[in-house]
């Protein structure tokens, strides 16, 4: 690893990337992320991106340290400085630094950290060639998960169980009710039609979830915004999931129980091709 | 601010404690904490929080980078070199940094930091006498609140959403039922016995919780271990929370009920005496 990261108005060495430990973002969890991919040295959807923070720091009255231009010029530096063909950005903002207490500081400076992962070949995974297996969990998450945080435990025991089953990801159930993925928003294709969790707090709202929604309106796709059960799932023509740096990912397997053919379906592989035409065409 | 904190083996002036911003802590909210009490320079119940330190990691499969005689000595060596007489120990572990993902990282070292706070008369606060006031507020919390994470940020919401509101502090209600207050368990007193929920998922195990009841018994007080409603609490005669560093603590108004005279009970205060006494006694 030699990779320069954006810290509070610095680019230092990743080894030099450090925050205080009295930060609220180590301490309480009192922050917020985004994460912007990169194809071809250029950034996917970086409006959508600041237009969700914006939404984030303004559900939490939490302060934005930079404007959006700033945010943009940090984001192509970074890029630059790292040489990151295909990959991504990630950006945290938190409460910043104050002596512990679980009333918000007065006066605390928020933090802002920003570092990229180079993933040479990213829109080129061999997953999307064979399609995903999902295991579903529990969604034992808080309830505003529709604000970014960086409350992401579950999440992350969510992948290790998925691999401890031998399968790639998981999918969240609450009430009966898919939600989502750990990291990206699910999706099923039955009777024709496109059928998605709608927005509201119980799931986030997915930037990449509203592009392909867009591409799929535009191609003449149903789309049905509506809560579906593990058991329509699993007796769907086809399964998906959408996420920034997973852009559209054919789900195969739910459980041990094989989708259609098992195969990638072609809704999902056609909504994967509109995705990267159109994602790459406005990149900025 | 001049204290030392101890980070990973050194101690350092607070300015210099600092960690990774590639720490799981900061980007996952992967870590565990505990809050020991000190008062007269002794640290009061150490052993149940190490022992529930030890319940967070293993729930988590997260390791310890020391033991619990190297945890003791890390403790009094931060009482001693911050000359801390009435206060509280801060104890953090996380998984460590690594490149962000949400798997879990193999082999990385977890992070261990601890810091004091200083607070003079921490067992003669005015608020024991008047009581405190509380608003209740809907439990959002993830499902796994039995271990002792840093995904705080609802629980700070809470105390927000309480100060706006002119009240001291906010009770959490899930499906009618209180779980606990934002850092504390909550009790009522009704028809001459002290109600606090039962263990589970659902409310954090509380140390002191687990003393104040084991000191209740043996006062032949009788407890009931069982969830009680919102109404239930406005009606109670009394009602209380216990946490490290509140001990017992009074409740006299709940979302502007007043509870019996509106004064401190006699429970509560009985309670808080035994409580204090005998943990000074055995503080160590």
């Amino acid at each position: 690893m030699s990779r320069i990261v954006y810290v509070n108005g610095e680019y230092l060495p990743e080894e030099e990337a450090k925050v205080s430990v009295f930060d609220r973002g180590f301490l309480f969890a009192d922050g917020v992320y985004e994460v912007t991919s990169v194809l071809g040295g250029r950034l996917l959807d970086f409006e959508g991106h600041a237009r969700r923070l914006a939404r984030s720091l303004a559900e939490l009255e939490m302060a934005s340290p930079v404007t959006e231009a700033e945010l943009l010029a940090i984001h192509r530096e970074l890029v630059a400085r790292n040489g990151v063909e295909d990959g991504l950005v990630y950006l945290q903002i938190t409460r910043g630094a104050a002596d512990r207490d679980f009333v918000f500081p007065e006066g605390a400076a928020p933090t802002i950290v920003l570092f990229t992962q180079s993933k040479p070949g990213l829109a080129d995974s061999p997953a999307a060639k064979t399609g995903i297996r999902i295991i579903s969990i529990d969604d034992l998450r808080w309830g505003r998960r529709d604000i970014k945080t960086v409350q992401l435990l579950y999440p992350s025991m969510g992948k290790m169980m998925a691999k401890k089953a031998g399968a790639d990801d998981a999918w969240m159930v609450e009430d009966g009710y898919v939600t989502e993925g750990t990291s990206n928003n699910a999706y099923i294709v039955a009777g024709g039609k496109i059928v998605t969790r709608h927005l509201g707090n119980e799931i986030l709202h997915g930037i990449t979830r509203a592009a392909v929604l867009r591409f799929a309106r535009e191609a003449q796709m149903e789309v049905e915004e509506r809560a579906f059960t593990l058991d329509e799932a699993k007796a769907a023509d086809e399964a998906f999931i959408t996420s920034a740096s997973a852009f559209v990912m054919p789900v195969v397997e739910i459980d041990g129980v094989k989708l259609g053919t098992g195969a990638p379906g072609p809704v999902a592989t056609r909504l994967r091709e509109i995705y990267l035409e159109e994602s790459r065409k406005a990149a900025i």
